[in-house]
C-alpha cells in the first residue's frame, strides 16, 4: 500500500530518539513521509543546565538535523559554527568542559528566557522548530527535567558528567532517572493516534529508556506495532559508549540479539546491518543501516516503513 | 613634583566614569600612573537584563578599554567581535533590538551564573579584571541593580529603553533611579583614601550624576579635590545625547559654563576643549580633549593631573 504522496502506507508514525543516529533515521524518515505523518518523541535525559542555560542536546541534535543544520560528522552542534562566547568564557575560568558553540547558544538562550517565563518546553520547542522551518512534530518526552543517572565504578555521575566530563571511562553498573515521571501529555495522545512506533537507531538504556519509563508510555506501546533499528552494528556502536554498557549492563556481547533481548516484549521487528547474525525470537530485517549520507537516511527509512508493514 | 614611577604626584586618584569618553580618560590616567594609584569607579544605571544576562554596559567598556579589547570606534563592545549567536537569536525571533556579540556574551554568561551563585557585582568585576589583566582596580558604583529612569514625551523609559531601543529620541524631562541607593562599600573607602577625584568626560546626567547621588558620596567628595572634563566640545557631544539634554533639563545650550553649572559646589577646576569659552566662577584649563589615538588619552590624563595640581 502506498500512501497519499509517497512511501509506505502509514499515516501517523512516532519515532522515539535520542541524538544522532536516531537523528539521522528521522530525518529520513521526513523524507519519505508527509511532514503532518512523523511525530517525534526526543529523550530529554541528557538535559542539563550549563552557564545557566537550559540544554537539551538530544532535542536540538534531531532539530539541527531536520533543519539540515546539523554539523555533518561530530555527531552534536551545527556546520559553520564558531566558538567565540566559548573562547571568552574559558579566559575568564568559566567551565569549559562542555563546547557549547556560538549560534547553538543562541538557541539556548531562547530557550532558557522562555521556559524562564513560564513557556511548557514542548511549547517552546514548537516555537523553534517553526522558527527554523521543521514540518514534523517534534516533541520532549517530558516537559519538567528528569535527569539521567548513572552509577559508575567512580560514583554516581549525571550523563554529561559522565559521557563528557569523564568521557564515558567509568564502567555503568545501573542507569536510573531523577524526576518526575509523567511523560508529555502530547506523546501519550501521539502514540494513542499513531498506527507505527519506530524505535531509533539510538543507546537503549541513556536514550531510549527513559521515554519507555516514564509513566503510560509502556502500556500506550503495547497495543501498537514497534519495529526497532539496530545501533550495534558489527559488534560494535556505530557511535558512542553502547557497545560496552552492554557489556557492563547486560553482561553480554554487544549485538543485534542483545538489543532485541532489550526490548523483549516490545519489538514486532528489528532492522539489523546486513551480514549481522538475525537474533531469535523476533522477526528482523537485514538492511544497510549505517547512515553516511542524506540519501542513506531515506533508503533506510524506506526499509524499516516497508518491513512494518510486512512484519505480524 | 613627580610621582615615585612616572607622572604627577598624585598617590590614590579615583576616576568616575561612564562608558567611551569616561573609558578612553581612565585609560590615559593608566598609562601615566601606577596601577595601584588609580580606581576606576563606574556607573552601574545603564545595567539591564537581556537574554535572561546581567549586561553592565558601562563596567564593560571601561574592562575593556583598559584590557585593550575594546572596538576603536563603535563606542561599546570588542573589536574583532562576532555575531553568530545575535543572529540565532534573531533568526528565533528572540529580542534583537540590542546586539550583543559572542565575545561580550561569554563576559555576561560568566557574570551572571557569579552573580546567581551569590557573589557580588565588586567581586565578580575583581575576578573578570583579573582574568583579563586590567591593573587599576574597577569598581562598580553599586553592588545591588539601581536603574537610571527617564520621564520622557513618551513615557517613562529605562535607559536602554530610551538610548538604543529609542535611539535618544523622546525629549527627556527628568533623570531619576530606581533601587538600593547605597554605594559600594570599597567605593566611600577608595574616595575617603583619595588624594583626587577625576570626573570623566562623560554624560553627567545618566552616566556621573547616578554615582554622585548614592548614600555618602557627595558628602565623601566634598573633602577632595575634584577636577572634571568637560564631555562638550565646540557645544556639542563628543559622542551621544547629551547636547540634546542640557538643553532640555537645563534649559540652556551645550558649553563649558552648561557642565561647570551642573557640578557646581564640587569642582576645584574644569579641563576644557582648547577654543572654547571658559566657565566663569571655577578655574578650568583649556586643552585638546577629543581622544582619537591613546597617545590622545595618556596627554590629556597627564595634563588633567598637572592642572589638578595647581588648582586650588
Amino acid at each position: 500500500m502506498i500512501g497519499a504522496t509517497r512511501g509506505p502506507g502509514f499515516r501517523r508514525v512516532v519515532a522515539l530518539s535520542g541524538g544522532v543516529g536516531g537523528a539521522k533515521l528521522v530525518d529520513g524518515l521526513a523524507a519519505v513521509l508527509p511532514a503532518e505523518a512523523l511525530t517525534v518523541v526526543v529523550n530529554t535525559g541528557d538535559d542539563f543546565v550549563h552557564w545557566g542555560l537550559r540544554i537539551c542536546p538530544d532535542l536540538d541534535t534531531v532539530m539541527y538535523t531536520l533543519a539540515g543544520l546539523a554539523h555533518p560528522v561530530q555527531g552534536w552542534g551545527l556546520a559553520d559554527e564558531s566558538f567565540a562566547a566559548f573562547a571568552m568564557v574559558e579566559r575568564l575560568g568559566g567551565p569549559a568542559w562542555f563546547r557549547l558553540g556560538d549560534h547553538d547558544l543562541g538557541v539556548h538562550l531562547v530557550r532558557t528566557q522562555r521556559l524562564a517565563a513560564g513557556a511548557a518546553l514542548s511549547a517552546v520547542t514548537a516555537e523553534l522548530c517553526t522558527s527554523l522551518g521543521i514540518g514534523p512534530r517534534i516533541l520532549p518526552m517530558c516537559e519538567l527535567p528528569r535527569a539521567t543517572m548513572l552509577d559508575t565504578a567512580d560514583g554516581t555521575l549525571d550523563f554529561q558528567e559522565w559521557l563528557v566530563r569523564r568521557r564515558g571511562a567509568p564502567a555503568v553498573n545501573r542507569v536510573w532517572s531523577t524526576g518526575p515521571s509523567a511523560a508529555c501529555p502530547a506523546v501519550l495522545d501521539a502514540i494513542a493516534d499513531s498506527d507505527l512506533i519506530v524505535i531509533g537507531p539510538s543507546n537503549p538504556y541513556v536514550s531510549i529508556d527513559p521515554i519507555l519509563n516514564l509513566d503510560g508510555v509502556r502500556a500506550a506501546l503495547a497495543a501498537k506495532p514497534v519495529v526497532a533499528v539496530s545501533p550495534i552494528v558489527g559488534g560494535k556502536a556505530v557511535k558512542g559508549p553502547l557497545a560496552g554498557m552492554i557489556e557492563q549492563l547486560a553482561g553480554r556481547a554487544a549485538s543485534p540479539a542483545a538489543i532485541a533481548a532489550h526490548y523483549r516484549g516490545l519489538l514486532a521487528g528489528l532492522v539489523i546491518e546486513r551480514g549481522d547474525e538475525a537474533p531469535a525470537g523476533v522477526a528482523s530485517l537485514p538492511a544497510s543501516t549505517v547512515m553516511t549520507t542524506r540519501d542513506d537516511r531515506a533508503r533506510l527509512a524506506a526499509d524499516v516503513l516497508a518491513f512494518a508493514e510486512v512484519v505480524p
